[in-house]
C-alpha cells in the first residue's frame, strides 16, 4: 500500500492532488475501437485520418457558366467575339467530350468535360439559338478547382484526439472511410451509499432521502461521452461498501462512490477502499470547499473516487476532480477550441462581496442575471443556501484561489457554466 | 399559394427572412410528452415544475456537532460549563428523542432529534466518558437549516423552457417527481438529392460523389436535441423530389432537402415544393453568401427548407436558418445563459483582411490558432478554398454584416464555434 506524504492533510492543494492523480493514468493505456463513421459524432479520434486519394478527382467548375477549351477563344475580344456551339449537358451520367468550337453549360460544382480547361462565367456569355457568344479570352484553369487542389493523397485529413463534429463526419465519409478508430467510451459505475437513501421509486419516510446524487453524476458522465451505470444503494456497512466497489471494478473503467467519505463513525468508503487489493490512496482531504473530504484512490489501476454525499459538495468535487480524470480516460481532445466548447465560461460582475478562507480553494455557485445592455451580474449563493434549490437555481460556479481571502462587489469574475 | 413581396429577390435580408419564417411556427403548436425524470437530460421543460412539499421536511444540522435543547444550556459560559449526556445516534433508522440534559452527536446534513432545537459545532464541545462539556449558550436554530427553508410547497422549482441539466434532474427526482412534461423531440427528415450522389457504402465513379451532406445535417440536428432521419438519395427528377418530400412530411416535423436549390435546369426542389398541396414559399433567395439560394417554405404547416448541395453552403445555410427554426420547434430554452451554452462564441484577432460584398451578409470560415500568451488569431478561408478540407479544418465562422465591405488584419472578430 502506497501513501503519499500529503495524504489526509488539509494542505494538499487542488492542483497538486489533481496532477498527482492524473499522472497515474497515461493515455497509452486507453482502449480503442472501430465504429461506423456515421455513428462517430462526439467520439474522439484515436489515430490520424489520412487522405486516400486526390480530391477533387477531376477538375470542377467553381461558378455557373460555360466550360470550353481556352484555345477556342484565344484571340477573342469585345470587337472580335467568338460563337461556340452549346452541346447538351450530360454531367452526372458520363463525362462529356467537346468537339471543335463547342462549349457546355455547366453548374457550379460540376466536373468539366474531359478536354475542357476553362470556365467562362454565365454573365460573360450570351446564348442565342444553341450557341453562346463569348466576348473575351480566358486562360486555362479559370474558375476551376483543379484535381487534388482540395485534398492530396497521403496527407493528414484530421489529427488524432479530435472530438468529431458533424462536419468532420461528412468529411471522413466524403473521402471514402466507412469506419474510424476512436477511444473506447469509459464505463463509470456510480455507487450511492447511505442508510438514509431510498430508490427514486420509493416514497421516502420522514428521515429518508431520495437517492438522486447518482443521477446527477450520471448526467455529467454522459455529457463527457462516457457510459454511466448506477448500482443499487449500498448501506453504511464496511463489507457492503467493499463488495460494491469490487463488483463495480469488474465491469468499469472508473468508480464513483457517493457518500461515506467523511471521517464519521458511519463513513466506510475510505476504510473499504483501503482493504481492497492493489489499492493506493492519492488523497483523502484536499484544500478546497465545499467537498474537501474527497477520496482519490487507484484500485486495480483504475480511478476510484469517493465524493461527499451532500448534493452541492458532490457536484463540486466531481467538477474539480472527476471531470478531468474522466476526460483523460475518454481520450482528451487536444485543441484549445474544443476545450472552450467543453468548458463554457463567461465574464460577469459580482453582485455582492464574498469572504473566502485563506489556504482553501473556494467554489461558489452563482446565479446570473443579464440586464438590457447585456451586462451580466453574478449573485453568489453562500451560507446556508446549500441544498437542492441552489443546485437548480445556480447557473455556474466561480473559483476563488486559495491565496485569496475574498472578492468585492463589482469584481469581474469568470463563471464556469454548468 | 401565398408569396411574399421579397420572394426571389436578392434584397431579402437574412434577418427579415428569418423573422418572417419563424413567425409561422408559434410555440403553442408544439407537442409535449411525459418522460421519466432520469431520461430527461437535455430535454426542454414544457411546464413549470412545482414544489410538492417543504424541504427539508425536518430540521437538519448544517455542521458536524452536538444536537441539544437550547434550554439545557441557557446559562452556560466558560466559567459555568454544562455537561450533557451523549445518547447514541440512531439517525437514519428512526428519529431520536432527547431526555433531560442529553445531547446527540450529529453529522452535517443529519436530521435533528424531534425535540432538539440547536446544534453546537464539534469544536465548541469536549467529550469525556459519554458526556460532552459545553462552554457557551446557544439560541434556538443555531447551525440548523429549518424545515421548508430550502423549498416551500407550491412554489416554482424550475420554470418551463429550461433545458434540463444533470443537477436539475437530481433536484426534480429529489423533490419526488418520477416524470416530467417536456417538448416532444421534433423529427427531421433529410433528403439528399442529385444524380451525382452515391450512398456511403458504394465506391463512387470518377464523376460521382459520396452522399455525405445528409450526415453532417443529421449531426447538427441531433446536437439540437431532435431526431434525424436520412431518406434514400433522390435523383434530379421533379416527381421523385416531390414524392420524397410528401413521404417525408407524413412522418416528420421538418424536412431538409439537400441540393437542387439553384435555378439550373436540373434543379427541381423549388418546382417540387411549389406543386405540393398547402405550400407557401417564404424565400428562395436571400442576401447572404455562401448559401444565398436557400428555399424557405411551409408545407402542411411544417418547415421545408431547401439547402444548397455544396458542403460549405449547406452547413452555412443550416446554421443561419435551419438551426433557429429547429430550436424553435424543439422548444426554445428561454435563459440567456443556456443560449451561451448552445452557441459558443469567442473573440479573436483577424489574421488577414477580408473583402466582403456590400448588401450581402457574408459568412467566413476561420481556423483558430492560440499563441503562448493566449491570444487567439483567426485565419479566414476565402476564394477557392471551399471544399471538404476547409469544412474539417475550420473551427468556426464569422459574420460580416451586409453593410460592411470588409474587415482588416488585426480586427477583433467574434467567432461562432461549430
Amino acid at each position: 500500500m502506497f501513501e503519499t506524504d500529503n495524504l489526509g492533510t488539509a494542505n494538499y492543494t487542488v492542483d497538486s492532488a489533481l496532477e498527482d492523480y492524473l499522472n497515474v493514468f497515461p493515455e497509452e493505456n486507453l482502449k480503442s475501437e472501430y465504429v461506423d463513421v456515421e455513428d462517430s459524432l462526439s467520439r474522439i479520434l484515436y489515430e490520424d485520418i489520412l487522405i486516400k486519394k486526390d480530391y477533387p478527382p477531376l477538375d470542377r467548375a467553381i461558378i455557373d457558366g460555360y466550360a470550353l477549351k481556352s484555345s477556342d477563344i484565344s484571340h477573342t475580344s469585345a470587337i472580335k467575339p467568338v460563337k461556340l456551339q452549346l452541346i447538351s449537358d450530360t454531367t452526372g451520367e458520363a463525362r462529356s467530350v467537346l468537339g471543335e468550337k463547342q462549349a457546355i453549360k455547366i453548374s457550379k460544382g460540376d466536373f468539366l468535360p474531359a478536354n475542357a480547361d476553362t470556365v467562362i462565367p454565365s454573365l460573360d456569355g450570351t446564348e442565342e439559338n444553341g450557341f453562346v457568344k463569348i466576348l473575351k479570352s480566358s486562360s486555362p484553369g479559370n474558375c476551376i478547382a483543379g484535381r487534388g487542389e482540395d485534398l492530396r493523397s497521403g496527407e493528414i485529413f484530421i489529427r488524432k484526439n479530435r472530438k468529431l463534429r458533424p462536419q468532420d463526419i461528412g468529411g471522413i465519409l466524403g473521402i471514402g472511410y466507412r469506419q474510424v478508430k476512436v477511444f473506447k467510451k469509459p464505463v463509470v459505475t456510480i455507487i450511492p451509499t447511505g442508510n438514509e437513501l431510498v430508490p427514486i421509486d420509493v416514497e421516502p419516510g420522514i428521515d429518508q432521502i431520495i437517492s438522486s446524487n447518482g443521477y446527477v453524476l450520471k448526467g455529467f458522465v454522459e455529457q463527457l461521452g462516457a457510459i454511466a451505470r448506477i448500482s443499487a444503494i449500498v448501506r453504511d456497512d464496511l463489507n457492503q461498501v467493499k463488495n460494491a466497489i469490487s463488483k463495480a471494478l469488474e465491469v468499469s473503467d472508473m468508480v464513483l462512490v457517493s457518500g461515506g467519505c467523511s471521517s464519521g463513525d458511519r463513513d466506510y468508503t475510505l476504510k473499504a477502499i483501503k482493504e481492497l487489493k492493489d489499492a493506493k490512496m492519492i488523497a483523502h482531504e484536499v484544500a478546497m470547499r465545499p467537498g474537501s473530504q474527497i477520496l482519490l484512490a487507484i484500485v486495480d489501476n483504475k480511478p476510484v473516487i469517493g465524493l461527499p454525499g451532500h448534493p452541492v459538495s458532490s457536484m463540486t468535487s466531481f467538477h474539480v476532480f472527476g471531470k478531468p480524470v474522466l476526460r483523460k480516460l475518454a481520450g482528451t481532445p487536444r485543441s484549445f477550441w474544443q476545450d472552450k466548447k467543453d468548458t463554457i465560461k463567461l465574464d460577469a460582475f459580482l453582485a455582492k462581496k464574498i469572504a473566502s478562507p485563506e489556504g482553501k480553494e473556494d467554489y461558489v455557485r452563482v446565479r446570473l442575471l443579464e440586464n438590457e445592455e447585456g451586462k451580466i451580474t453574478a449573485y453568489p449563493y453562500t451560507g446556508k443556501s446549500s441544498f437542492l434549490s441552489t443546485l437548480v437555481k445556480s447557473h455556474g460556479i466561480i473559483k476563488i484561489p486559495a491565496e485569496c481571502t475574498g472578492l468585492y462587489e463589482g469584481d469581474r469574475v469568470e463563471v464556469l457554466l454548468f
